[in-house]
């Protein structure tokens, strides 16, 4: 890396617009001598966490993102470019978009994963993943629509599939979205319709490993387990999809009739990681170096979930959103720090001695299953039911940007809470809409 | 007209699930000898006098709806249909939908009416009309898109044509885009751009009378022209559309270059109407009786927009939510008066002497135009300014279905109010949609 020469500003540039490339761009703002440009394919900031809520019609797609312009608007040293980065050229240190060439001095890759197969790619036409509102609007239109075929349905078979609900992947967000599926079925809709009784609607939740949540002690899976059990969702485990198709999804025992397949059990790294010519994980994930750097490249970074590490304490850092913060921060300031010395004339040489490795402070996970129920791991010990459940409320509460938003979503939980009733359950296009291409929303 | 000889219940059906319809269905909610079915292709209520909100990013699409089905689901005598309409047969009184014939004793049709072209069914590739939530969602990308796309351009020319909104049509949708557009360019968006500043967007309104609101009181729509003045909108009077194509709009005096073509000029009845055999007016509306009935169809109605009456007042009913509602009502006393006299024996040739004419009670008409201003005619007295907005607002926050969408929008405007920031400026999809097409959501 060299002084920038002919730029009278380090020229940064920022890949994505979630937790980890935001938080790295904010932590930059006050320095005048910085050009960082922000890049992303949406407008927003997207609240991940809370997508589920979206699409299970609990919460509207804008109660859960942030205009990323209008968080940036008083940062004067950041400009924000709504484009798909197209190509990454790390020996010119340059980003390419459809419309335009960024060289840097400084990158931060942080696109996040998008929905993966497992090498099935052909599997996503059946399926419909959560990785963005796009995904999120869709996979509730798809929902909503998948009731209101089986009310005007012929035969008991066709209704029957029609309400077969098939989650796939027992992690957080196949416990939270089942959960709230049955919510939605079972509570919400009930009353609702004429011919079919929504509380009869099957939900299954498929997880290959012999356990819910395994990356949650043992015995919170445990209990996710029987907390879905008990609100009707069937969850099979050791399940492993062999094949998924028009109409079904396979697993060793036995083959489910089902229309509604939501996808929760795996993520990739955006092909573009393919095209960097440094070590990837089985996922696709940049393998990145204790301060973060893609090997060999001291200049450019990854952070979040398209980066595979496993940190100075051994730990391998996981794909959560405080994970992203901090590797946000990480970078930051690495960036901050050298910056200033080379202002100051240090030689370049010296400079990565100074940095220090990421680690990873872990301040837990959790996951909702549904009302007052939830689990949650966090600095050595673990709850579970009201306390954890109120505790994620107010946890993603206070994570959740602006406050018209905190108070919008604290206002649909209320209702959501009294009367059983979420208040988005809207389709505002006329058909079902087709699966969105997975390249299409995910980064 | 018979008593249902073989169906030991009357069948009612109502097509639309609009203001009107929904009424009507209320109406007769007490009856157990009532079978009735609304059919509607939207899954939900929509409040369409705020749609514009939703299109100018001031909230989200479910904020201003509710499931139809929700709505009813107390009401044991109806079941919903979420079917679209193909065919109506006054003959052998049925009606048809892709999957299914509903034969009936009554019939109301409250379809409400489409985005007209006035003849040139062309133009509406190139505009985006206003009648649908995905019209509203689509509208909003487009708008922010055409941000986004001025922020990147390459020249002058290009970003001057992104950055000018042409509003068509200068009754009170038109004037309701125009000075919320204004809002959200010259106030929310500041500082959000680097290249470009918001606030020098164009804004023209183009109306083809010698006024704006031309159906309100004539100094309300010169206080209109002169508060939207003041907000940067550039009224164009006696601005008849003489050609609209890709990338302009052509009226007498000028062509305006603009990618943004906003259709708020004109309405139209479905097509569907024009099978129905009977006699309709200049926009394909259906021409009632002063019963509301069709001409020759005494159990046959139309209402709301779709019905066009001069009634038994020699007032013309006005296209508004008061008017189909009171439709409505109407018909479903009419409906059950008869039903119960055929109850009990009468001779249903008696019946339509029974009928009274429907006459629209005029509670007033009113518009918004921005902060603090709007327009409002009611009970033989005009108001502008802050008394008439808080009366909008007010109003309209009293009107709106369901208390959590009334909590969540009264939420949305103060914030909007207190800040300059609508809380919706959010693209779920990753690039500009196609305007959809005309008959894809309009009834």
């Amino acid at each position: 890396m060299t002084t920038p020469a002919n730029s009278p500003k380090f020229r940064v540039v920022i890949l994505g617009g979630g937790f980890g490339g935001l938080e790295c761009c904010r932590r930059l703002a006050d320095r005048p001598d910085l050009e960082i440009t922000l890049v992303d394919r949406q407008n927003h900031h997207l609240f991940q966490p809370l997508l589920y809520q979206v699409a299970t019609a609990g919460l509207a797609a804008p109660d859960i993102a942030q205009p990323t312009r209008a968080i940036l608007s008083d940062q004067d040293n950041a400009q924000v470019l709504m484009e798909e980065v197209q190509s990454i050229d790390l020996a010119q240190n340059s980003v390419s978009t459809p419309d335009r060439k960024l060289p840097y001095d400084y990158l931060v890759i942080a696109l996040g994963v998008q929905t993966g197969y497992f090498g099935h790619d052909e599997w996503a036409q059946y399926c419909i993943g959560l990785k963005s509102l796009a995904d999120a609007t869709t996979l509730r239109a798809n929902i909503l629509h998948a009731f209101e075929k089986a009310e005007a349905a012929e035969t008991p078979s066709d209704s029957s599939r029609l309400l077969t609900f098939v989650v796939v992947g027992g992690g957080p967000t196949g416990v939270e979205i089942a959960g709230s599926l049955a919510e939605l079925s079972k509570k919400a809709l009930r009353g609702n319709f004429r011919n079919i009784d929504p509380s009869k609607t099957k939900i299954i939740l498929l997880e290959a490993n012999s356990r819910l949540l395994h990356t949650f002690p043992e015995h919170l899976g445990e209990y996710a387990k029987a907390k879905l059990g008990e609100m009707g969702v069937e969850v099979m485990l050791n399940a492993r999809v062999e094949e998924v198709g028009e109409g079904f999804v396979r697993v060793p025992s036995v083959t489910i009739d089902t229309d509604n397949i939501i996808w929760a059990a795996g993520v990739e790294a955006p092909p573009l990681t393919r095209t960097l010519g440094c070590e990837l994980d089985h996922a696709g994930r940049i393998k990145v170096q204790n301060d973060l750097s893609i090997p060999g490249q001291s200049n450019a970074f990854a952070i979040g979930d398209i980066s595979h590490l496993v940190d100075a304490n051994n730990m391998a850092v996981p794909a959560l959103a405080p994970a992203a913060i901090q590797m946000g921060r990480h970078v930051s300031t690495i960036i901050l720090n050298e910056t200033r010395l080379m202002r100051s004339g240090h030689s370049d040489r010296s400079l990565p001695r100074l940095r220090g490795d990421f680690k990873y402070r872990d301040k837990g996970t959790m996951a909702t299953i549904g009302r007052s129920a939830a689990v949650a791991s966090t600095l050595g010990t673990t709850m579970t039911g009201l306390t954890a459940w109120v505790m994620w409320l107010l946890i993603h509460l206070i994570l959740l940007v602006g406050l018209r938003n905190r108070l919008v979503v604290l206002l649909n939980w209320i209702f959501a809470y009294v009367r059983y009733n979420p208040g988005a359950r809207i389709i505002t296009s006329t058909r079902p809409e087709p699966p969105p291409s997975r390249h299409d929303h995910t980064y």
